[in-house]
């Protein structure tokens, strides 16, 4: 049996598995990143868990790939992390440094491409053609798969829908600019509200379930989520207006590339028809009705593992093409 | 010496050229569309172009394909023109009646996408791999051509930017929604802007161009440009309005998508500066700097004939797959 091997290198956390020809998750480890201890110690970590995850592979069965996701701005064709800012990296030649530590064939290449990549051959995407995926975390990207195919634009830059400027958006991002989409519309960009509204002194049941905590360090996006299944005001305006916005930045991305689906993953996604509704109600407000008709707008089917399995099941993909097979 | 022909159908006329394998104009024809007089009329006189450029082959010359620009709504695939307003066409079978009138092999698609197709790889954007076309001009269209592949999209809508919503725009659009880029950035958005303020009773040297014209129904985007040399107030709203919403569009495009290049074409590229000033400035008020650096803005090169070239050189290329040469 011909297998592969995914990771996800987070800020926090490295997530592998070993992963079938069908996308299925044979073996999953999970680590702590410990990025602090600078590049080489991550890579070691990383190849550990390569290591490991081939232990556990069933005798008579071949890994042919190792797909690594990772954050910021990578050039795949040169196997470079070039900018990770929660990882601390710049220029990183991660393919060499993991193909000399593991002897496997490695393939790197930007986290939320290989998260859509993998909705889109192995989750909600599966039968379509044209699939836009939207990660709606810490901050918001995308990613377009079109026939199976990652599309990559110059620099490979393609997915930066999080720091598309909104009317009516005046906080500041740590992009540099101000007004990006992600800087309200993203989970932690929620969260950011509602602290600040309740710093300012806004009435909230928010408020009580922080006693001890005077600065509401505490506060999650999931929160915000429960307070508005209790009807609160502060999270529900908040929550609402995240789903208004990211429906507005995806009718625009909607009538330039026309996709047949789009998968909204990340933290966010766990919100589901809280953000969802008012999401698709603006995509409905705003797109032709041709775009309307027959275009899914979905949450993602395996929000934790698609990192995993597109990074894997595209390993095994460019590998298979690059030797011929 | 093998060849190709490029076709463009508009509203108006049919515009038809013989062309190289590099992309250069042969022997051109332009004939009055006469939409009215229905499909196979038109059909009958697009055949008519194809036997007359026939004609003037020199001896020994092969013509390989036939391409074949629509406006509206086209599926490539099924050979069918499903919607084009400006002909009065729903569902017309255009390859299969063509095929039969011509005895060539033809290959249709949006009249933008070929146009851009063209531009892509033989004009403005022959030498970068991701390019983003668009045209502004009765109304806004884009297309994306990577790797000298069209970007269809679902149902082959991709391209439709002219109708996002943009913030402060109130305009009814054509197309039965508001507030669409194109109501107000088009050059026929333009002109009607201007002819609104003028009848309405705004000062501008437009107004004593047009004496006996009440109504001024003869105005022009061109007069736009020349009463802003002037250094007219209305006219220089109105154009830089325009460029700065382009601009802003254009700049959601690209974080989204990342082209090397964006090669803005139609009647309204004839304003040069005048509108391109505001777009550029705009671009670089919105990108990220990754995007901004080596990105290209510019004109088309063949702002005339870039529907024929691109036609002629795709005809080609579909043609060539489909039969393995």
């Amino acid at each position: 049996m011909k297998v592969s091997i995914g990771i996800d290198v987070g800020g926090t956390n490295i997530v592998g598995g070993v992963v079938g020809q069908s996308g299925e998750i044979l073996h999953k480890i999970k680590r702590p990143t410990e990025a602090n201890a600078g590049s080489a110690i991550v890579l070691d970590r990383i190849a550990g868990v390569v290591t490991d995850l081939q232990a556990s592979i069933a005798e008579g069965s071949e890994v042919t790939a190792v797909g690594v996701g990772i954050p910021g701005l990578v050039d795949p064709e040169e196997g470079m992390s070039r900018f990770a800012g929660n990882l601390g990296w710049r220029n990183v030649p991660v393919v060499q440094e993991l193909e000399r530590r593991t002897g496997l064939p490695v393939v790197i290449d930007n986290d939320v491409k290989l998260y859509v990549y993998g909705e889109a051959v192995a989750g909600a995407g599966r039968d379509c053609r044209h699939v836009f995926g939207i990660t709606i975390g810490t901050g918001i990207a995308s990613a377009l798969v079109s026939d199976g195919t990652i599309f990559h634009g110059f620099k490979s830059m393609a997915g930066e829908i999080g720091h598309v400027r909104m009317d009516g958006v005046e906080e500041n991002c740590a992009c540099g600019l101000y007004g990006c989409l992600e800087t309200v519309a993203s989970a932690s960009g929620m969260v950011r509200q509602a602290r600040k509204a309740l710093l300012e002194g806004r009435e909230s049941v928010l408020r009580n379930w922080y006693p001890g905590d005077e600065n509401f360090d505490g506060l999650t996006a999931a929160d915000l989520s429960k307070a508005m299944d209790e009807g609160d005001e502060l999270a529900t305006g908040i929550m609402t207006r995240a789903g208004v916005l990211n429906g507005r930045a995806l009718a625009a991305a909607v009538m330039t590339i026309s996709p047949e689906i789009i998968i909204v993953g990340g933290g966010g996604a766990l919100a589901g028809d809280r953000l969802m509704g008012p999401l698709r109600e603006q995509l409905n407000e705003l797109l032709l009705p041709d775009f309307r008709e027959g275009l899914k707008v979905v949450v993602a089917d395996n929000n934790d593992e698609a990192g995993i399995i597109g990074s894997a099941l595209y390993a095994n993909k460019r590998i298979s093409e690059r030797s011929g097979r």
